[in-house]
């Protein structure tokens, strides 16, 4: 396939919305990596629209998307922009996300929101406006959270008594209401989630990644004890890992948390870490295990059995917007986007081909039926029949969409009642079939299989690439060697936080987790040469 | 039917969480309703936890909800806490929407959101956090807006050099964006919605209501044409009302807003109109035609095509969480809730009886399986098997929760092989009907008929209390007389903005709408005698 793909406007078809300016994404960003101190000076810097819309005409004409394998955030940065899936918002560090982007996000929740219910929870909604008072109840959540916090001092034209801060986690007004609601054994387990926008002030921030303000939900139980929490805890991770293996086709690796790592507030946090095109590792999910430290900070008591005030045991859990930037960044190539079938909002797009006004009825009409079909079948499909854009400029343009399959029909497809079939995954002559049947019950058959052969086949690739790039290593030196050559090491840990935290000075990775999937026999630690129970991966992460 | 209902403790079967403790809400919104003066000295007074579970301990024995016709305020809270629907939050004037009531926000979610789409418009999301400069762009939206703001002035530690507003509303934010994607007429129409919460700091409040912070859709659109936006401005209050009517029951009156109560920003303002069961008004939704207002505050043209640069004709329209009080305060009665089926999260509760434990396997069973047989018609169906609360106290909670349909099955059922079915809006044994067959075909087909005669008979009840309280008037007098004895007055009107003011401080109603069905023939404005083209419509209202 071409490395630098060139597409003379993107005017969307799908979405009426259009303009793509790349370079403008590029620019924002440079400015935000530049070091804290100069972030510091101005702290809310607010792009101008004028001289934005300037130069967006100019870079509007013909661009090209950087090849991944030459600069991967630039390429990250012109996928999502090429793609639409979002734009930077007018503050610095927020995201608008676009109607594309936003469909996948609505696939993520449309699957996990089921999975929720069907394990017990129920939805709900908290406040965002959070007592700053709340936030200071528990040690480590403050020390955590308190850097990150957006404040509220005005309301209605006055200035606040106390100031509020707009929720960067919910646990403790959460733990605030469950106070009120939980008073004897029967109430509990107490199992809800709730969809919401949350807001964190990071200081280097990218799309998708890491916002001012992102969209995740956030589960939080009460239980009446430890062994049920820690279920919990260890049943939603497990509900992440598959939904991210079946639906993302994201080979993650579950597993727990260093103790430097786990979460401000938590006992244990359990996590699902992915490795991304440029092998750095995200973390694309959380599940924590809080143990009392809540429910003690804020009194949340019940009755047990006999009439005994206990202190409830808690969990929470989450996922963002952020997997939108992990499917992104796993699956990518320099065409641009490339979308699992379970996850894409369009699985499959039609292109009709015609050239004299003569075979566009019958081509339309072909094409209209196969769209059709598909569409009674339950697949998700799309018919680009516009005039204004020729046949191959709608092939890169739902390639780098990320459609995974493309059918193509023509006059003499018409004639032989058949279609071309392409796949997005296999680029070129390779992924290209002709002459599959129009006949519906046939195609739709053939439709099926091969998105399902894309979905597994997606998997198994990033799998490969994920195995292929951990290392195994026995000693420190072999860690970082892993680590300068950007794989991921595995190797065998006991060594305390401070070794960790020279680790992760030393060589950029830190502790990723410590996997579920452990290695049999004796392990000596990497780092001390002392008994080691279980082995952990490090890695560079996102 | 009782009508102070006495529930020994509200412990939920359907969700774990509990409490119940109407006067606590009451006092709070006592202290919310003072005068705006003493307000003004405490913010964002907090509420404490301690102080708040002792009085919750005292006051949760035992309570009954205040009867509807004794105190309409009163009973409105009591539903809300006795059919745990909401919550208040820590913060003055913030609500928690608990399980059940955001079960009906989901309801009301998933038929908008399929309607939203079917009409050609997309989901995404724009960041809450909007510069205060947007705000006061335009004129008569700063104006509108600027005392209920929210502000944030601190971020990640630091004193913000521009003051951010958590978006009160999104058309300044969506404005900016589409200056950026919109550039030719090809863009046009640009169609999107969002799902958010927003946050307006109303001195006032009430749940579900008016809260500072509330969750809605706002729609935003930009056309080529005065009159395509128009035509959209139109569909959407279009499909507002026929939700309105079709789902939820509620017979409002559309129309348009007068001059005055148009919104901040906007040239023409759509409404439905509810009545309440206290004959208040409750604007239910709008659509606004914003026409260039916006578009020439923020610069949003696009090249026509001739080429010419022409500013783009917007709309925008919402619906909120009002929406559930809203559903509350239509049918509701001295029992609590009355939810209309299509928009219950349960339809049908049944309700197993037994005494003996050698009944009690018999009763389980047919109850499972006639659960089974419903669940598999598509009927949302609640099985109450358990065995710490009498089947009375069952009855009680669940026509407190408002659930259309009961079913009953005792051991004579079992044996007879039927089950005697309630209904919810038709107390006592009138609406109690014996010996329906437990034959899955003939119950499925028994219990559908019901539930769609619940749902007429509740929106028939509704529009003739509706129409009996509306009263045409040709005179200021008959205007004061009907307002007086709280009812709608309906007459004509074109008289000035200061005439409609002093009706409002005269007789504390305002116009709410021109509605669309307006009377034929001549017409005298009630106000001047002076010719009128339309009939206005005056309430108090919430």
């Amino acid at each position: 396939m071409v490395a630098s793909l060139r597409l003379p406007s993107l005017t969307s078809l799908l979405f009426p919305a259009t303009t793509r300016y790349p370079a403008t994404l590029r620019r924002a960003v440079c400015l935000r990596n530049r070091p804290l101190t100069g972030f510091a000076t101005a702290p809310s810097g607010t792009a101008s629209p004028e001289t934005k819309s300037t130069e967006v005409d100019r870079l509007r004409s013909d661009r090209a998307v950087t090849p991944r394998s030459q600069d991967f955030n630039a390429w990250y940065l012109d996928v999502i922009a090429s793609a639409e899936l979002a734009d930077y918002g007018p503050v610095r560090g927020t995201m608008v996300i676009r109607p594309y982007g936003y469909a996948i996000w609505e696939a993520i929740q449309e699957y996990l929101n089921v999975k929720f219910k069907e394990t017990g929870h129920s939805n709900m909604y908290f406040p965002q406006f959070i007592p700053y008072s709340f936030i200071e109840k528990e040690a480590s959540h403050v020390e955590g959270f308190s850097p990150e916090l957006a404040l509220v001092t005005v309301g209605g034209g006055k200035e606040l008594e106390e100031k509020l801060v707009v929720r960067p986690t919910s646990e403790t007004i959460v733990n605030h209401m469950f106070t009120q609601w939980i008073h004897s054994y029967r109430d509990l387990p107490l199992m809800i989630n709730q969809w919401a926008n949350v807001t964190r002030w990071e200081m280097r921030t990218k799309p998708f990644i890491r916002t001012l303000e992102f969209l995740w939900q956030e589960g939080h139980t009460a239980h009446a004890t430890p062994e049920e929490a820690e279920k919990e805890a260890k049943q939603m991770i497990e509900i992440y890992t598959r939904f991210a293996f079946e639906q993302t086709a994201i080979p993650v690796i579950p597993g727990r948390k260093s103790k430097l790592e786990t979460f401000a507030g938590a006992d244990i946090t359990y996590t699902i870490e992915a490795m991304m095109g440029d092998r750095k590792a995200l973390q694309a999910g959380t599940s924590h295990n809080l143990g009392q430290n809540f429910s003690r900070a804020f009194g949340t008591q019940f009755a047990d059995e006999n009439g005994e005030r206990q202190h409830v045991w808690q969990t929470s859990w989450a996922v963002s917007t952020r997997f939108v930037g992990g499917i992104i960044m796993t699956h990518g190539d320099d065409t641009g986007l490339m979308l699992p079938p379970k996850i894409a909002p369009i699985q499959v797009v039609i292109v009709p081909i015609w050239k004299k006004d003569t075979e566009k009825t019958g081509v339309l009409s072909a094409a209209s039926s196969v769209k059709e079909a598909l569409q009674t079948a339950g697949v998700r499909v799309k018919l680009d029949d516009t005039d204004q854009r020729t046949p191959g400029w709608k092939f890169n343009f739902w390639e780098m969409k990320g459609i995974p399959l493309r059918i193509e029909i023509g006059p003499r497809d018409v004639s032989s009642n058949s279609v071309v079939v392409s796949r997005r995954d296999i680029p070129g002559k390779a992924g290209k079939v002709f002459g599959i049947s129009m006949e519906p019950s046939t195609l739709v058959a053939y439709v099926k299989e091969k998105l399902d052969e894309i979905q597994s086949s997606l998997l198994e690739k990033a799998l490969s690439f994920r195995d292929s790039n951990i290392v195994d290593v026995n000693s420190y030196d072999e860690l970082k060697d892993a680590i300068s050559s950007g794989k991921w090491a595995r190797g065998p840990w006991s060594a305390s936080d401070a070794d960790e935290q020279r680790v992760k000075e030393e060589t950029g990775a830190t502790i990723r987790c410590f996997p579920f999937e452990q290695t049999q026999g004796t392990k000596t630690c990497l780092m001390t040469g002392n008994p080691a129970e279980e082995v952990a991966i490090f890695a560079k992460s996102y």
